[in-house]
């Protein structure tokens, strides 16, 4: 049985960091580093959520962020919270790069030359899975406190 | 004598709220109640601002998307910080409606239809600014120079 939602049918990536509440991963598109941050409730505007569960998402979208800009240091960060394909709350944490493939425009705009490859170092997942539990805590499927 | 930045040398849009840190205007784009919150200081990513900076940040952004909500009722809110063009703070706070001349698309991708034109009431700007002082207290006549 699937729920016809693919973040409630299953992780959406790589897993680098999860507790209760929501889950970061490395996600599988042509931008290297491109992390989502995945609520675990199926919910569809930020706005839905506690005020607090909403200010605890975005300390695990900036904590990506954050972590993405020491290991990384792209040009740019983009984040974003659509959800129109999928209205299950979920942040889009994009690094970007003046020789990437859309750089100046959104990921979802009009390419804008071939983009350079930039392959990822193999133990990336590892180094901001270890970047996340530092800034976060370690992953927990347990209930705790946030 | 300008900047550079269009958010440093202007307001960005009809002003609708300010405090001493970000305002929040209505954007002049082919989206209906396209609004956005800018940071008054120049600065580049989330991430370079203060945690309570960033958190005072979201929960203006978090105002308007249920401003929007409550006033428009759109199908999706879009939220995004892109800053590729203009690496100056700024977030669009986007409502969406199923026969928008782009959903599900982002509003940065390809067109799907021509759009149903929608509007807005005269006095939206006036109600909006009403229900964000609400929200978030009066608009600050301190607000300084970005």
């Amino acid at each position: 049985m699937t729920s016809g939602c693919v973040f409630c049918d299953g992780e959406g990536g790589v897993r680098l960091w999860r507790d209760e509440r929501c889950r970061v991963v490395l996600a599988d598109e042509p931008f290297p580093g491109f992390c989502r941050v995945i609520w675990n409730a199926h919910v569809a505007e930020m706005t839905d959520l506690a005020r607090s569960d909403r200010a605890h998402l975005m300390d695990v979208v900036f904590a990506v962020e954050g972590a993405l800009r020491e290991r990384l240091a792209p040009a740019k960060v983009n984040l974003a919270s659509l959800g129109n394909l999928v209205p299950h709350v979920h942040w889009h944490v994009i690094p970007r790069y003046r020789d990437d493939s859309h750089f100046p425009q959104p990921v979802w705009g009009t390419a804008q030359r071939p983009g350079r490859a930039r392959p990822l170092a193999p133990d990336l997942p590892a180094v901001l899975a270890q970047d996340l539990a530092g800034a976060l805590g370690a992953t927990s499927t347990a209930a705790a406190a946030p």
